[in-house]
Parts: structure tokens; C-alpha cells; sequence
């Protein structure tokens, strides 16, 4: 096998532009690694069968849960466990490597405006 | 449950110093998410059951294949397949989120000085 390729995130993120939708960059063990630019509001929901990792390379963003709100800026991760409802928001654009377990849906188990039916792979 | 914690990069890797010792600092879907600072070489090894995810928070490293090097510097991520023989090295002191399965030896299934026996949770 090849040595694996690099994955630039400041390349990764200047080749698009829209927010609440995630591009697929890589995978590990069984998930996903996505980019995506936050800004406004998103739905709540929750992801029955997989933690959500954030980390916020560019920004800050806040989630809120149902017990209070966290607000995290660049260089700062969370991960939010499986089943737990959150929401995430921007005040101003901000960017953030997600990772998801494969094929799960931006919006898990709680359909929205804001569900990206399927990611695009950069 | 109550809202996550929050992972701040730069505070935890400020609570030590010594080089090629992982610190855990979270878990994700079964894995763990490990803060490490490079310098010098590393040996050669693989891990047989896990992919390993490498950003680089900060500085540069490289990562010897068996075909090539990589060369990452900071805001640059690679995933090493399972079983890929890799030699990360540093020349000056790099910072460097990892995620391993949990549990996974630092040396996989190459044993060497390098090995960390027990890992710390910060």
C-alpha cells in the first residue's frame, strides 16, 4: 500500500463555501472525517449510534444543550456522546472538522431543512 | 446527562512537556483521543487492528513509509491504515492530536524503548 495521502484543511475548506454542509475528507476506523462551515442556526437533534466529534479549526461556535450551552473557538474540541440532543450554532462563519461514524446523517435522527441527503467527498 | 466538557488543545498540551508519552485527553466511539509532543525519531512500527488519525497542531513532522515520507506541518492531518508500517520523526518539537482504539500500545505490535506502557488521562 501507498503512503496515505495528506489531508490539507485550509485547501480543504477554500474549495467550497456553503454552511451546514459537511464534505467527506477522509475516513478512520469506521468513520467519517468531515469539514464543515457553521453559520446561523442548525436544528436540534441527536445520533442514536455514534458520538460527534467537534473541533473547531477557524471561529467559534456555541452548542447548545438541553442543560446549557457550551461555546468553543478555535483549538478547542467536544465530543458529544451518542443520544445526547444538541444543537450547534455561529454567530459568524466558522469552520470545524466533524466526525460522524459512516453514512450518518448531519441531522441524525431528527429529519430537518437542514439534512444533506448525501455528503460530497473532497 | 450534562452538557460535554470542553477540550482546550493548547492548555492540555501546556500541562507537560516530555516527548513520545500520549496523554488521553477524551474518547470517541471506542477511541481514544491522544495529545502528544514529537522530537527526534521514533521507531518503526504498525497497528495491526486500528487506523491511527495524525494532526498536527503545531510545528511539523514526518511520517516514514516504507515508499516514501510525508512531511505534515501544522493544520495538516493523515490517517495510517491499519497494519502500514510508519516512522514518525520531528526535527524541532511538534504538537500532534492522535486517535488510536483505546487501549492501543503508542508502538502497536513493535515493542521498542518508545513504548508507553500505561497512558495518562489529563
Amino acid at each position: 500500500m501507498g503512503a496515505p495521502a495528506i489531508i490539507n484543511l485550509e485547501q480543504k475548506f477554500g474549495s467550497f463555501a456553503d454552511h451546514w454542509n459537511p464534505r467527506i475528507v477522509g475516513g478512520y476506523n469506521g468513520n467519517e472525517l468531515r469539514l464543515v462551515k457553521l453559520q446561523g442556526d442548525f436544528t436540534w437533534h441527536s445520533h442514536a449510534d455514534t458520538d460527534e466529534l467537534f473541533f473547531v479549526v477557524k471561529g467559534a461556535i456555541g452548542i447548545e444543550f438541553r442543560d446549557g450551552t457550551r461555546r468553543l473557538t478555535a483549538g478547542e474540541m467536544i465530543v458529544v456522546p451518542r443520544g445526547t440532543e444538541h444543537r450547534p450554532f455561529a454567530e459568524s462563519e466558522a469552520e470545524v472538522l466533524l466526525i460522524d461514524r459512516e453514512g450518518e446523517s448531519n441531522t441524525g435522527d431528527t429529519p430537518s431543512h437542514r439534512t444533506r441527503e448525501k455528503l460530497e467527498t473532497l
